[in-house]
Formats: C-alpha cells, structure tokens, sequence
C-alpha cells in the first residue's frame, strides 16, 4: 500500500514530551485521539479515566490512540494495515470496536496526513475495516463524511419480543458481531415518548444481554430509531445499532434493493449500505473539534 | 503597573486564524478559556454554546475570553487593570463573577506569559479583583493555587429557616455581592445523605432567590458544605457559596481571629480568609489541563 507508506510522518516525541490530542465526535459520539503513532505513550486505565473524565479532564465518552500496527503491542498479522485504532472506554477499559470511533479514526488519520488516500484499510481488534473518505469538510466546519465497512449483519432468526408501554412487539435480532433486538413501534406510537431510563422487558431474556433498538418507519428506506446500548443505558447514537436497524428494516419492507437506507438517530442521520459482496456499510459525519497538547 | 506591561505579549491573530484555547477547572468548575489578548474574536452567543457544548464541542460549565480591557468593548475607567475576565455561562449570557474562574482566568494569564508578577489586579464585570499567584503547578501536575480577594462579606442579620430533612434550621443570610443562605445540619446529620436535587423549603421565601449551602462541622476552623445555586441547582463548587459558609461559621464559632478556614466542597478544598482591612478571600486550585487551537 504504498501511497500509505509515502505519506508524511511527524517526529516521533521525546519521552515525556506533551501528548498532542484532538477532540472529536461522530453523530455526538465523542472521543479523545491521542496522536502516538510509534507507541511511545503509555495508556493506562488511569490517564483514559483522567483524559475522559468531563470537568477535571477534557471530557468524552471514549478515547482512541492513533498509533501504527507494529508499535501497538497487540497481535497482528504480518500483512496487517499500517494504522490501529487502539480503542479505550472511558472507565479504561480496551473495546474490540465503534462504528462512531472508527469514523472520527479514519477523519483524523486522513486530516493529519498520516494516511493520503480516501480509501483504506484499518487494523482494530475485531480485524480489519475497510474505510473510505466520502467528503472532507468545508471550510470551518470540520465535519468529514465517512464510510466503514461493518460486515455482515446475521439474521439469527431468533424469537424475541420487547415489551413497549405494555405492548408486546415482536423483535427481529440481528447479529452485528454483537447482539440487537431491532423492535419496530405501532404506527401510533410517539418514538420521543418511550421511556428508555431502563432497557424494556424483553422475553426470553437473551443470557448475555443485548442491544435494544426501537424504530419507527419514516419514508421509503428512512427510519429513525433509539438505542439502549448493553451495559450502558439510552446513548444518542450507535453504529452497530444503526447497521442492524437497516438490515431489519430491509428485511420488514421486503426491500432486496440493497439501495441505502436512511436512519435518523437522536445524534445525527447515519446511512447504511452493503458491499457487493453483502457487507453491511455505515456512512456518516465524524467532525474533528479542537487539536493541542496535554499539559497534565 | 510596568510588570503587567513589560511581559511579552504573543502576536495578535490574522482575522479568521483558528481561535487558540486551554481548557482548566477551578475545583471542578470548568471552563474553557479563549485566548483573545486584542479583541478579535467575536463571541456571540452561538459560539459559547457550541464550544461549551460537552458532546458535539469542546464541553464546559462556562467560557472565559482572555482579552485586553480596553479592546473588550466594555465601560471601565481609563486606569482600569490591563487585562479583562469576559466571563460566560454555558447558554451564551453575561455573568458578573465566578470565584472558581477567577483563579483558573489569574493561572491562564500567569502560565503563558502574559502577566509575569505573582500578584495582579484584574477587572471583572463586578470591579476590580486582586489575585494572587500562592504556587505554580508541580512538574506534570499543572495545578496552580491562587488566592481572590473576593470584597466584604455582610451579614444581612434576616431571619430565615432551611427545612432539610424534615427538621427547621435556623440560616445565616449572607450577602457576597450575591444572596447565600446558610444552614448548619445537626451533629447526627450525613451531609452526603441530604437531597439537593430541588431546593430546601425555606421560610419566608427570599423575594429574588437565594443560594443555599448545607454545612457540618469537621474540626477547628474546619468544615465541609454542598450548595445548591440560584438558577443552576447542586453544583461541586461554589466559590462566592465557600465565602459565605466561612462568614458564617466563623460567626457561630465565635472566632474573630481572622486566621484561615478550610471549607470542603464535593469538587475540592477551598481556603477563606480576610484581608486587613476585612475583605474575603478565596484560596484554591485552578488546573490548566491542555490548550491548542479550534478547528471549527
């Protein structure tokens, strides 16, 4: 991939020297990058904790370091891409993937010049993403667009229902790589109403818990939905979410089309696609905010 | 005031260079600080929100321009301090003063040069205010400790009772430019246990509001409060809050040696004392943690 390799590459830091950060966010997803592209920092859960933590800190619900492959410390093969999306949750913790993250990964990887194409190959813990660089951002905007390559949504063909303002609905669980329980709301029904303070009752309860997604038809390939992540309550908007959402949509409207579908979530609008080969596609805007230095 | 004069100044921006910022905390009271020495930026409301916004922007509880007095645009006499505290709350209106920012607004001026004394008046939308530099930050840590003189603290002597929990206590009504009510709790009480997420009851009710601070006796001049502000709700610090419950403990005490209290708030320590001539005075962090440039 030479146009990857011939892109410039800033020094390296001295040990000890300022961390440099930018701070950016993807349909209100928001992220701490911290530029160490040859793994000189040392992440701890304490410094994502202390960097994420929104008023002694900079703030944001995740952190992502830019850093190459082969100074990252993780197992890679040997033809893996260049850049790794070292991806933290704020408490610290190490997540395999976010479709929001790898957006606001590959807007920055292509602002600061460390990649110079618009199509290209990440590593993450779950393997390899494709991304590719739709527009970038107009002048003062910051916002570019961005499309990753999800892959495969699974039908599992599973039954659920989810239980609504006491209506039982029946569910369509999609397999995004992690688990959604996608449930579609009575014509009727006011999505900005439910209560989703807690994940509604679903039966049976799936034993390692699930993405709760609830949906309401819009137009021709347009809804918009709501998302109870697992293990962390309504968030504005998620990518995995939004990907299974789509496939269930499709799915629901008998739509074979593969033509993209609009999803409106309470962040931003996503749009989901496939592959050729039927890889579930997820576009939208990754806006990188501010750049600077850490000085704690 | 030729130490104020003769610290290097950095070069004014070129109309429509990316604005320069920090981000820091007075007890975890956070700001973001625009650094704007000859009035160029244009600091409408929009654009505080949008900055102060913690997801989509930068993510503060107010934003506090650095700005020449004479090029800030506001009605001061012509030997008013050099430098001005244009200080903002989250939705884009004015604010007089804020105690927490005060300090981090002092530390900002300090830390990059654009003061070199330790001890400086500034001019706030409430007068002028005299800081002082009391510690740099340790090597990492970049933590300031900084003292406010904060003007007289008057007893209004108006009867007024807080009901928290149940049980009617007797306040102390102190007037810091700003109206504080004071309650101390039994010996039994758990501060940490009282519900602020209203306002006590009080009696008569103060025709303009109030802000209300819950305080416990923790030792010799030494104890710890939460308050809940006007307009605002419970917060971790309040700086003009810290003043008024030293007032009026000291008051309780019987302690007239004007010697410092400690005051402990959710967010920090503070440190009260009184000038010679018997003004407050506010001691505590202000934390600088990053600074760099917006790209929007």
């Amino acid at each position: 991939m030479a146009p990857l390799d011939s892109a410039p590459t800033p020094p390296a830091p001295a040990p000890g020297s300022p961390l440099r950060f930018a701070k950016g966010h993807g349909a209100r997803n928001d992220f701490v990058i911290l530029q160490d592209p040859d793994g000189a920092a040392d992440i701890t859960p304490e410094l994502v904790q202390r960097l994420t933590e929104r008023t002694a800190g900079l703030g944001a619900d995740g952190l992502i370091r830019v850093v190459r492959t082969r100074a990252a410390g993780v197992d890679a093969p040997a033809d893996a891409p260049e850049w790794f999306m070292d991806y933290r949750n704020a408490d610290g913790s190490i997540a395999e993937m976010c479709g929001n993250g790898v957006r606001v990964f590959a807007a920055e990887l292509r602002r600061t010049g460390l990649v110079g194409a618009d199509r290209f190959d990440i590593w993450t813990r779950a393997g390899v993403r494709t991304v590719e660089i739709l527009s970038p951002p107009e002048a003062g905007d910051g916002t570019w667009q961005v499309r990753v390559g999800m892959g495969p949504g699974r039908l599992t063909g599973e039954a659920r229902t989810v239980t609504v303002a006491g209506r039982e609905l029946a569910a369509t669980e999609v397999d995004m790589g992690n688990p959604h329980t996608v449930a579609f709301l009575p014509e009727d029904a006011a999505l900005e109403d439910v209560d989703l303070t807690r994940r509604p009752a679903l039966a049976p309860e799936p034993p390692h818990g699930t993405n709760v997604e609830l949906v309401v038809a819009r137009g021709e390939r347009h809804v918009a939905m709501r998302v109870h992540e697992r293990g962390v309550g309504e968030t504005l908007a998620c990518g995995t979410g939004a990907c299974a959402v789509a496939v269930a949509a499709a799915l629901r409207a008998g739509d074979e089309s593969r033509r993209p579908w609009r999803v409106d979530l309470p962040g931003g609008t996503l749009t989901i696609g496939w592959t050729p080969e039927g890889d579930v596609t997820l576009a939208g805007p990754a806006q990188i905010v501010a750049e600077g230095t850490l000085l704690v």
